[in-house]
């Protein structure tokens, strides 16, 4: 049996946890820059709950809230800029994907000097300010992985930049962040997170232990899922607090099962309908994770098999009526989309992961199966 | 949901790991002390694998392999000393429980200057060398938590030391430096790891996510244990690979559980079981084990439930039997000898950690039930 685990963030979880925490941030110095965006953690209480932490432990702190959705290259040099000017000793990320990503590629580059140019060849040292990340929404897993994901420009893609390094170093995770999210965003994440369990299952690098922590995951998030309303009009603050809590936990542990195994095809394809279709992340994996399961499903049924089984669903057919209830109509694309993004997936280097290896021409097929092909 | 997760030590389990993985032990300097015991490592082959390893990445190193079994204070300094004498930049602890908490004690009293009075009093600056431990039994676990146990003479007990810093940085596990062990330690050993999982259950400080862990623990242990014969005078060569690979897999899993959960009252029995009777860490813990889970199971069956069922078990006699058949006869103690130890084991740290705490007169009724009075 070969195996190898590694996660050496420390993750805290509970409710009120930032507030109860505060003394272990000093460990990381005395001038904090908070990387967020620019407004939900201004409303959903966890930038203050930060801000009030810092002060209690007598950190200064600086603000940098200009992340966007699928940050840039040129987002993270500025932000990276700008801990360099204020001489910060550690980064705080706080958010989703987006900012906590950036927060990770931020605390990488404010320490070494990448032209930008060369940032997604992955050569880094082995040296990253501390980080510590808040999630606020229950999808990324990115508070408990050495990746951050950018919109790459020149590939018309989104890449994933990884070191040893960004691995957080506090992780602190409080599921009433999650009370401001929309329906829509609660529903996205949530099939974001699952589809990492999933895949992580699906991946060649899949271990024995990865697969625990992925079936674990699977158990948390699934089973919370189905209680979800796809009428994206909700507010999410009527979903109760213990799903909350199951979905955040569930997403950090697929965030660990990623660390070990990485993403396949279903990101792969996914990244071209949010590049090009500005289709989000988490749904874009939704749409096609039904359809790579199929096809996994017709070379290697067992390990579909165990999945189906971590969910307790007895055939694919319920996994798929639950996306489609989820998420609803889908989106149109033409035959020359679909061709244009199997050729841009089908050279990304996740799609090598998978243990069914998918052809272009399998591609295609699960592009035309996920989406209404005009 | 209130939960935490740390262990930050890089796993690596396969067949010739230490071989294959030589170049991560670069990381940590260019002179080693390798902390042993007098005989196993030399015969199992893990020490020169070790000093191979070493020598193939121009690592300098020095041997220190005067660690007895259940290792005393004098022997730790007498390591840190060594160390100190040499200038080594890191320590390889290379064992079964005994050399790996002696190595791990070495790496922190190696850095920092601590009356050997006051070395159970727990205060540890926070840093430490570098350690690289190679388990060669399944069982203490040591090798992913940040405890060291030492004889603690004024106590007459073993006593746990802890910090973070102790914390291994890598953990390579080869299951084939195990051939070498004798029936009877494979068994003591398996035994002792899965009391690590089930007292992690049985902990106060019990979250989902050690819960989780705890079972895939057992559920690698249990159906491992149950093909063992109890002939203590076969060789454990006899066991098939796979079986001890599933061992050495569940004591590193029960080992991270217990540096969440710490252990409960059936250590605080067994330490006076070892150190006055010279009875085997995990044999004392598997005499007592089955009278603990009974006195639990009055007050709080549920999570007993839970533990059989991992186990694979419909009750606790099952347990017991395996038990029985696997350590044969128990050792006679007195009256006197009962009423000593309970006296002992009320006053331990980890009493209190249970989730139903014993008083002492259900110490008595425990270890009654566990040995042969005479």
């Amino acid at each position: 049996m070969d195996l190898n685990f590694y996660m050496p963030t420390k993750v805290i979880m509970g409710r009120g946890c930032i507030t109860k925490q505060a003394a272990l941030l000093k460990e990381y110095g005395t001038r904090a820059l908070i990387v967020t965006g620019m407004n939900s953690a201004k409303t959903n209480g966890s930038l203050q709950d930060v801000t009030e932490a810092l002060q209690g432990q007598g950190i200064a702190y600086d603000l940098f809230d200009r992340v966007m959705a699928n940050p840039t290259v040129a987002c993270v040099y500025e932000g990276a800029a700008y801990a360099r000017e204020k001489q910060s000793d550690f980064i705080i990320g706080i958010g989703g994907g987006s900012p906590m990503d950036a927060a990770k590629a931020i605390a990488l580059l404010a320490v070494q000097d990448i032209p930008e140019e060369e940032v997604f060849l992955g050569k880094f040292a082995q040296q990253a300010l501390p980080l510590v990340l808040v999630p606020t929404t229950a999808g990324t897993g990115s508070e408990v992985t050495p990746y951050a994901i950018l919109t790459n420009t020149a590939g018309q893609t989104k890449t994933s930049i990884a070191s040893p390094a960004a691995f957080p170093k506090l992780a602190l995770l409080d599921a009433q962040y999650m009370k401001a999210l929309s329906m829509e965003v609660t529903i996205n994440t949530a099939i974001d997170a699952l589809s990492h369990a999933i895949e992580g299952m699906l991946s060649v690098r899949a271990t024995r232990i990865s697969d625990s922590i992925a079936r674990q995951s699977i158990q948390a998030i699934v089973p919370s899922l189905v209680t979800l309303s796809p009428d994206y009009n909700k507010p999410a603050s009527e979903i109760p607090a213990q799903v909350r809590e199951m979905l955040l936990y569930g997403s950090m542990l697929a965030g660990v099962v990623i660390s070990h195994t990485g993403t396949t095809a279903v990101h792969s394809m996914g990244y071209s309908l949010t590049y090009f279709k500005n289709i989000d992340h988490g749904r874009a994996n939704g749409l096609l994770l039904p359809s790579f399961l199929r096809f996994v499903m017709k070379k290697e049924a067992a390990v579909v098999n165990q999945i189906l089984s971590a969910m307790s669903f007895s055939s694919l057919d319920d996994l798929e009526a639950l996306f489609l209830r989820l998420l609803g109509e889908r989106e149109r694309i033409t035959v020359q989309d679909v061709e244009k993004y199997a050729g841009i997936a089908i050279k990304a280097k996740n799609i090598m992961n998978s243990k069914v290896v998918p052809e272009r021409e399998d591609l295609i097929r699960m592009y035309e199966r996920s989406l209404n092909i005009v």
